[in-house]
């Protein structure tokens, strides 16, 4: 097999076989198919696509590239959710301990932030003493024992992904569908779950701008997820606003414990309830979504979430005294106001316009190799659809840095005041197949 | 300026601007851009086209990328030529005296073959002693004095063509009409003539395996001469089945003599005269083409053009008594003919099959680094359209090996002999805009 052959192949719109996929597959990680022939092929595969069977061929020879996680010991059905990425997107901290409240096991490896988008495990790092860093004995025992541990991703978890996407990332070949897919479900699939709830973000402020590609990107992952003998589902979700009030590391560890209290965002506690419902049917802990919303909603409005978290950071060596007094996550040194320069109503929050502004913070990292700085952010004060007056704060700055015009501008250049505007639909559809 | 970004414009359909494509060109060259960014921008190319200007600028940044050959000293129009590949392709043997026969200075830049297509330069090199590396001053002097000199590409001629060519021939984007026709035409500019006639090949043996690609290159190629200040003009024409009847180095040697002693194969005669006539307009010898056809017949028959062919072999060092005593190339050990194993009419000789068939005997090379033997080749007996009766030789085959069957087998394969067959037409069109 000659890898020219199979960039031929897919550039005049071939289907290529596991076989094929397989060889390009390890040979691109084993060194043996330069960078040159790879970034070709993937060229090839934007303008090309890839049929299902080819995706999840993809998706699996990625998946086998590196360690497969092994969860067969940890009791009942295993239940992973990712979202494609999002600016304030608190969901996955609230509903870590939120189900396991109820009694799926979450066993939870999640990623750090790049750009404009944060990462779950940057933000729980910001509970003084939290550790993400799990021995992956310890994890299990940990998830058997109280149903919920969260852990970053081990560094042998998909390579090929890995490799690959540093290779996408410099040839604009990122914003494929079937590469978008393969690289998601891939660690999705070698990280164990049994099975998987997909949040497909679609706006401004996610990878899919339109709603369209966001379908068909969730339907591409559903069927790979199924074809590859997992149950998947999708929720279609609006990020052309940010998610909740919190931008910021420590900011939305915060919204996540006002959310565990039942005082959090209105668009936050929506999605959660959605997510969630799906993730307890489908561990099997209901019949319906309607039995396992109630589930969820019993367990937050009892204070058993709550707890549930406050366990989770103490297994974790972190400090739980920060759930009862914020001030243990530590002070931004500088705080500002962002008053509405007129009067009317909220129409447009640019999502990724806002999050490089709490990037500039210092809440996010421009590079891999760039530290974060845990007490910055933003809090957004009006949300799409709000009426506002003159004066009103539209944002909270949280900063460190005295001088924070560059941020405001890029604030204030990020929302839209119009004379009538609608709250935003947040759930765009439910995929399940 | 970013190269990620420039390839993710052309991916989207974007034109480059002349500063866009000349950091390019020169940051790959230089090697500041990696073959994995300039594969990814090749295969964007492939899929979303160059406009004319996109493809001027890209040929004379390329051009530009290394020695720009200064004909200036030489008197008078300096016309070349160029093929774009073919088997059995000895026009230029033959072109290159008989214009310069006719008054034409002909400073002839030629390369090597690879694969199933022959190279002038190979060729002339089966004559004895034959120099095709000459410094340029003697190159000037001697196309000054004697009108006529044949020489290998200067090393450092467009050597973006040569990285990019190395690399598209790995990544499955030799076959797209903007990086073909700059690839081309960036060495025709570098080289230094005033006015450029192409022989745009079409069918199996060639490039462009049918009609409308072949006008396209042409059209292109045509509109970008003529953007960088050349005059260029194209003919296209048949390599369905191999131009005349010898394939092998010294055998296509010997039938530019012939042709030269007004004894050559027709198709040959036709494509020499339609090609040497828009060669002679453009160097302003004849006002018309009919005019210059008269001129060329005129130095052919009256052993002008072979006096000169005798005076180029002597100027570079060749052993000038090869015209009139054939044995002086030397003589393949082996000689088989291949009998018609049926009677009727040759149908199909697939040129490229044929072409491979000549490569196994020695007459090519598979790789660069491979050697070639000057002796052995291909007499085609019966051409497309002749009549045969059974046990007819349909080819006869000059070998140095005594074990030629598989190259017999490979002959068989490539001809096909029907009930009826019309002689194919050589010339598909003239392209001068």
């Amino acid at each position: 097999m000659r890898m020219v052959d199979l960039i031929e192949k897919k550039r005049d719109g071939g289907s290529l076989s596991k076989e094929e996929i397989e060889f390009i597959v390890s040979g691109y990680t084993d060194g043996s198919i330069p960078d040159y022939q790879m970034s070709a092929f993937l060229m090839s595969t934007f303008f090309q696509d890839m049929s299902d069977e080819e995706i999840t061929h993809l998706t699996l020879a990625m998946a086998h590239s590196g360690d497969m996680i092994d969860l067969a010991s940890i009791d009942g059905v295993k239940v992973d959710k990712h979202s494609t990425g999002g600016v304030g997107d608190t969901t996955t901290i609230v509903l870590a301990p939120l189900v396991a409240a109820v009694g799926v096991p979450v066993a939870k490896m999640s990623g750090r932030g790049l750009g404009h988008t944060g990462g779950t495990i940057d933000k729980l790092e910001s509970i003084p003493n939290f550790k993400v860093e799990i021995p992956s004995d310890d994890f299990i025992r940990l998830v058997n024992d109280t149903k919920v541990a969260v852990t970053g991703q081990s560094a042998d978890l998909a390579p090929a992904d890995k490799k690959m996407y540093a290779l996408r990332d410099v040839t604009a070949t990122v914003n494929s569908i079937p590469l978008i897919a393969s690289s998601i479900m891939s660690k999705k699939i070698a990280s164990g779950a049994d099975a998987i709830v997909l949040d497909v973000t679609t706006g401004d402020g996610a990878f899919m701008k339109n709603i369209d590609d966001a379908k068909r990107l969730a339907h591409t992952m559903v069927r790979i997820g199924k074809l590859a003998g997992r149950q998947t589902m999708a929720v279609i979700s609006n990020m052309s606003e940010p998610l909740g009030n919190a931008i910021g590391n420590s900011l939305e560890v915060i919204e996540a414990i006002e959310m565990l209290k039942g005082t959090g965002p209105k668009d936050l506690e929506e999605l959660v309830y959605t997510l969630g419902s799906q993730m307890v049917v489908l561990a099997k802990k209901a019949e319906t979504l309607e039995e396992a919303r109630a589930l969820l909603e019993e367990a937050l409005h009892s204070g058993k979430a709550l707890d549930k978290f406050r366990e989770m950071i103490i297994n974790q060596g972190g400090d739980p005294s920060v759930i009862d007094d914020y001030t243990k996550f530590g002070e931004a040194k500088y705080v500002y106001e962002v008053p509405a320069k007129q009067a009317g109503f909220v129409s447009d929050i640019q999502a990724e316009s806002i999050g490089v502004a709490a990037m500039m913070l210092g809440a996010g990292r421009k590079t891999k190799e760039e530290s974060i700085d845990y007490t910055v952010g933003l809090i957004l004060n009006k949300k799409v659809g709000a009426e506002v007056t003159e004066g009103d704060s539209l944002v909270t700055v949280y900063s460190n840095t005295e001088n924070v015009e560059e941020v405001i501008q890029k604030i204030y250049d990020s929302i839209t005041i119009g004379d009538s505007a609608e709250e935003p639909k947040l759930i765009h559809g439910i995929v399940t197949e």
